[in-house]
């Protein structure tokens, strides 16, 4: 095949597969049908905007693995999978967004063909690309299949990265420092918060220090003032204002792998009370960061943060932090471990997380995040930036 | 409540409930869950990027809808739902990507509350916000309702737009323009890729003729050369080459209204076969035009344009169009009407499409598109760019 893209040698994809394929050996898996595209991508190497579209890898237990898409997809599969062509499966467009039929069963042709008609199946259950209606038409199709839910198996497997995983996250936060600093230089009061979000986003795509941008999973989260105190608003065409504050919640992205990290900005004079709350963050976080090395848990840095920051006077539910790694919209975390209470897997020498204390108080938000990878030592922060509230 | 954005009034809500509770009730249902973000924007004017949870819009045949989703993003929900506070209802952050439980079982805990333990509830089961995990577990919790496909249902009764939704698609429209213009301008031989689309995405969130710009449900595709045999591959840090073709498939957005539009740009001299393959789409396009108007049928646009270029020595498989309008990642087509044979939907005004006649070639591809909508005449062009190839 032609690579078009070689993000990896060939020798890295084969470690994730066997390791993958130890895990399908321990659950009793014939065949994973793999339609999380990051989980796709990690396998494959396959890259593409095309996942609105039903598409998967199909992995056994030996051989290589097989892409499978719309055949207008296969061209790009050729382009950038590591496998050989034979490996790449394409089902006609008349299967595309048509209610008569379902392109899973084409997908249950190709299992079939493959000796798996009566095979014990891992399928992602809790995944966007996995609809209830593929998941019906598959197991109708294969109705001597074992359909066995396997939501997770392949994320899990992604939890440790490896060198060249890491150095892309490490490029990944030089472009998320970049568009940081976009920020302080562009926002004023007045300026319409879309001519922002344009900026950050430019800054983002252009890259930092020769490595190029790759589009995040997810877009600028810039909310102001009262809207911030709602997480998940997106911008319009508000100006900025004196005596507000903006969090930015942002990833840096380097071939599909994320860096992502928030900054908060209050334009001009900062009431007491956000002073207080960075302060209180601040040491939260150093106290967790303390916890976040091999053979802690993620529930040992949450309990730490909650701790310090109860003591401090304020309080935050939810999770204060997420895998995070190679991304497609609409999320860039891996849906695996999160800091929070009960989450008791053990740290290790390469995970990847972002350290996530969001406080959204009743008038505002305030979040100052870190991106971090575990270290044999401890952890490494992935970013320079400052931790701070940004004032200007 | 207060109302972020005042998106359409209430009672423009108000008609499209009618008109989806008139489907329901043709098709004996009690319920919805509508979890299509798209249509839950529709419906509701919920607005954020929050789909990577579990949420939906939950409509009875009477009273208001209720939103419902992940407590934190309820901040968000009062802040762009039309209806009053006490429709919005939220769980607790500890069934967010939690194997443990599914958020699905508290959705079934509001569906019992109102009544319809024992109802017939639609839901979406082809959506990527609906997965195979979700039916499973709204399907346990409710074990005495009817769980019944009613994928596509509130997306057909979004299938004619009103005025205001045209107005807004027009807006997206001068924005895909001004992101054409800025490709014309920056577009050069060594320019990075990746720098293009910094400055395509850059001019998109800009927008243009005081319309701010919105996020695009896609990010832009921009292959070159042998790379633009391949649909959907998104970019990376290649120079642009003198004696490549490269297509643009960009969308403006303006509050979530999408004006999708296609164009490829040559640098250097073009061979004859790219204009003859221009030729031949611009003519096929103006035949296909012709037949885009009311009480015709969407098979019958593409029928004109394939028998035209057929004539004229290409060949186009799969469809060559879909419905357009509101739309979040990953696709910013409505899946309900294709541009094919067979598909035998009859046009009526107000209906909105992007006629996409993207012809592959075996070492580039070729893509002049037209974003379209039915008048009681005829049809309207969205955007006034000149139906042609680029050179530059």
């Amino acid at each position: 095949m032609v690579s078009r893209i070689d993000n990896f040698p060939t020798e890295e994809y084969l470690i994730r597969i066997a390791r993958t394929r130890a895990e399908m050996e321990k659950r009793g898996l014939d065949w994973m049908v793999i339609t999380d595209p990051s989980n796709m991508a990690w396998v494959s190497g396959y890259d593409g905007w095309s996942f609105y579209v039903h598409q998967a890898v199909l992995l056994g237990l030996s051989g290589d693995p097989l892409w499978w898409g719309r055949e207008m997809d296969t061209r790009g599969a050729l382009r950038t999978v590591w496998m050989p062509d034979e490996a790449v499966h394409g089902y006609d467009d008349t299967y595309v967004q048509n209610p008569e039929k379902h392109a899973h069963e084409t997908l249950a042709d190709l299992i079939r063909q493959q000796g798996g008609g009566k095979a014990r199946i891992g399928v992602e259950m809790e995944n966007y690309y996995y609809s209830a209606a593929a998941h019906r038409a598959l197991s109708a199709a294969l109705p001597e299949a074992d359909l066995i839910d396997a939501t997770g198996l392949v994320n899990w497997q992604r939890a440790v990265k490896s060198p060249a995983e890491i150095e892309y996250m490490r490029r990944a936060a030089r472009i998320v420092e970049h568009m940081h600093q976009t920020i302080l230089e562009v926002a004023e009061p007045g300026l319409p918060k879309n001519r922002l979000v344009a900026e950050i986003m430019r800054a983002g795509i252009e890259g930092a220090e020769g490595h190029w941008g790759d589009y995040p999973a997810i877009v600028p989260m810039t909310p102001s003032g009262i809207d911030a105190t709602a997480p998940h608003l997106t911008w319009d065409e508000q100006p900025m204002r004196e005596g507000e504050a903006t969090f930015f919640e942002i990833a840096g992205c380097y071939r599909r792998y994320h860096c992502p990290q928030s900054r908060t900005l209050f334009l001009g004079h900062i009431p007491d009370k956000f002073r207080e709350a960075e302060k209180a963050v601040v040491e939260a976080t150093e106290m967790a960061l303390e916890a976040a090395k091999p053979s802690n848990t993620c529930e040992d840095i949450a309990i730490a943060f909650n701790t310090t920051l109860n003591r401090l006077g304020f309080e935050k539910d939810g999770r204060c932090g997420y895998a995070i790694g190679l991304s497609y919209p609409p999320d860039w975390g891996e849906r695996t471990m999160s800091f929070r209470r009960g989450d008791k897997t053990v740290l290790e020498p390469g995970m990847t997380f972002h350290f996530m204390p969001a406080l959204w108080l009743d008038d505002g938000g305030i979040e100052i995040t870190e991106p971090i990878a575990i270290t044999e030592q401890g952890h490494e922060c992935f970013s320079s930036l400052p931790r701070e509230l940004n004032v200007k």
